[in-house]
């Protein structure tokens, strides 16, 4: 019988798990360095927590079911509602700097780059109101995707000045969320879809041209507001703020403001922030398809907390691992593909059995558990892709010496048996 | 409103991530050590590939609902069964070595260590038919243990030998499967429970007694069977070619032959084993409560992959986590704390954050984004319990150098500030 995975569901092959714990480890790294401190909230929330952040419409987006015990329970579909709920319920000093990289689920259409089966990871800093902590997660985002190599831009915008803007060109208070919405779809929509939609909303011909010029806007300056608007006025302060810190920072050349870049979710209230692989979006604009999105967005979203019960400043950011991965597709993640020792007959097995517990110490080592012969040993290596071997024969065990053999050039090397540490050197000599 | 967390789901808090992160890491080492692949199965099966395995009575203890296409799926409740899926719908090279380390799911009744959410690490061998494979098996497992600083012993046993054993002494065929799982519960049970157990299956006094008397054995050799009971002569041989490998491999001292041992599911069909943390069971036999049981546990079940659509031998072993982070309860875990930057004014605060951005290069490194004045900086570290303070006041601005201040002692160092990698060397130093 064939088994089959649930729709949306996927297996994590060797080469991406290797990809995947690079690209962890890094962010770790990172993570560390900031002195956040990991957590990982429970994968499995009641529905109401759940709800509490995003309304009962969320039901239409995840996995949620009844219990045994006929209680409505939902797998998570983010890591900032269980972050936010684990604060909550407990006393931390603040402000508190936590972390967690973990899988999550959605139930929507599977497409390219996209499962119901993610993974993110999220950095959050609850307690702190300053811009301090908005720069710092700006900060640790580049600097994790500069460790990864990528080429990237940092796209901030500020919710108040945007809606302070949008306020002051015709838009209505009570529209404020759907246009924010219908601008989060600038990148994903033509020209003549977008002002279908702000047609929808009640905007003006005008009015539409005005906003879309607003939404164009990307530089390095935040033009001085006129006039006395407060939102405009407090973010344009936001932003000013935060450029100056992220040069203190060395930060601010990754950094650009954008204000196409709103985040479309009510709960924001400050600085928001996406970051892009750099010209993906444009290259995807022209050709229309393959759109991967930001690998990263956040912002600030100081009124959540509350929800959960204990009023709180908060900002933070998430990431797509996937989207990450797939950014980082044509780069090299070197892992140590290590050795496997080959015995030339069943009589030295065992010292072949011997020889590859000691370089175990030094470096990866595989015997052929099957004790086939030779030449399918040899042929299990190439299988799996193995660069060199340890060549244990009988000649050789009397000269106290193995050979180290490399596949590709079939270049051999005698390594002593009192030193076989140097297995290890020249192997990763030779793959430099 | 104060959310809660469903029944035996539970957040994992920063302490127990670092020691998690610890565990991981090591088990990762080894295991890369041997050449073994990572992969990870997805979390979500249909509950066909969960029943396919262990029958419909799993579905009592395993998370199973309907999706919004009415199609049942479940939550995994271990990674053997995903991990044979895995491998039989792919075509990889034999032998070949996987693991990996992930979380699941089972709906039993949360009791000390145990919560319905846990995690496991799973290394698994397909394809290699001989006992190198397991012998293989147990000394990763020994190297782990080895690595985390535990006292440990293996517990060694063949399903074959035993089976002969229990046959030989009244046990029927049909019976066998019965008797194991009495057996399995030795540790946990009373002798006189065991003894009404083995009484419902219909043993006589006698036999019962010897089956006790059998299961009472441990020690270094596995005694030679008379007559010629093909199964018990196979175990026999079996179990002395295990011992002479894993001398071999220098790693019989930390293994022992237990014919407790026996892991009561029916697909084991060679050796088996338990990694035990050494006297617990005893302590815990002697006081009746807290039992924490076996580290890991495996064995060889060549016959499961068939279910799966591809025949092949295949020998395994699975470990709890949160076991694992019990038993190594009073070790300290060494993770680098890291320094607060302090600033004795709000007019070096600036400066103070370009000296954070520089020492992020070398440690760990906070600074207090809630700009607190002085007394309260030092507050926030003492709560957090920041073992080291970098001062940054104007005098010592304008002398070019930060102060490290160690918490404990009210010891200050001079640094300068084109030196700070000094911090970190200093910090390094002390916590020795």
């Amino acid at each position: 019988m064939k088994f089959t995975l649930p729709r949306g569901m996927r297996d994590i092959e060797p080469e991406e798990m290797d990809r995947r714990e690079y690209v962890f480890s890094v962010i770790k790294e990172i993570l560390n360095k900031y002195n956040f401190q990991f957590v990982e909230p429970s994968m499995i929330e009641n529905l109401e927590t759940l709800t509490a952040k995003s309304g009962p419409e969320i039901e239409k987006e995840i996995y949620f079911f009844k219990d045994k015990g006929d209680r409505k329970i939902a797998l998570r579909f983010d890591l900032t509602v269980g972050l936010s709920r684990f604060i909550s319920s407990r006393n931390m000093p603040q402000p508190t700097k936590i972390a967690c990289i973990s899988n999550m689920f959605r139930y929507d259409e599977p497409q390219y780059g996209r499962y119901r089966s993610f993974y993110q990871w999220d950095a959050e800093i609850f307690g702190a109101k300053g811009i301090e902590a908005d720069a710092e997660i700006i900060s640790l985002t580049s600097d994790i995707l500069e460790k990864l190599g990528l080429d990237f831009e940092i796209r901030i915008n500020s919710r108040k000045y945007v809606e302070g803007l949008l306020l002051e060109n015709g838009v209505k208070q009570k529209d404020l969320l759907s246009v924010l919405r219908i601008i989060d779809k600038i990148s994903k929509l033509t020209k003549e879809e977008i002002k279908k939609e702000f047609k929808k909303v009640g905007l003006k011909e005008k009015e539409t041209e005005n906003i879309l010029e607003i939404c164009n806007y990307k530089g390095k300056n935040i033009p001085k507001p006129e006039g006395k608007n407060k939102l405009l006025l407090e973010g344009y302060e936001e932003l000013s703020q935060l450029s100056s810190l992220l040069k203190k920072m060395n930060k601010f050349d990754k950094c650009v403001f954008d204000f196409s870049i709103v985040r479309g979710i009510d709960y924001y209230n400050g600085i928001v922030y996406e970051a892009w692989i750099k010209n993906e979006r444009e290259q995807v604009d022209a050709k229309g398809v393959k759109q991967l999105g930001a690998v990263a967005g956040g912002g600030r979203y100081d009124d959540l907390l509350a929800i959960y019960g204990k009023s709180m400043p908060a900002t933070g950011i998430a990431g797509g691992i996937e989207r990450l991965l797939l950014s980082l597709k044509d780069k090299e993640i070197k892992k140590n593909p290590g050795v496997q020792v080959i015995f030339v007959n069943e009589k030295v097995f065992d010292k072949a059995l011997e020889i590859t517990e000691k370089l175990r110490k030094f470096i990866p080592t595989d015997i052929d558990l099957n004790k086939r012969n030779f030449s399918n040993q040899l042929k299990y290596a190439n299988s799996r892709k193995i660069p060199f071997v340890v060549i244990v024969g009988e000649k050789e065990l009397q000269e106290k010496s193995v050979k180290l053999r490399d596949m590709e050039t079939g270049k051999e090397t005698s390594v002593p048996l009192d030193n076989l540490e140097e297995v290890s050197s020249l192997v990763q000599q030779r793959l430099k």
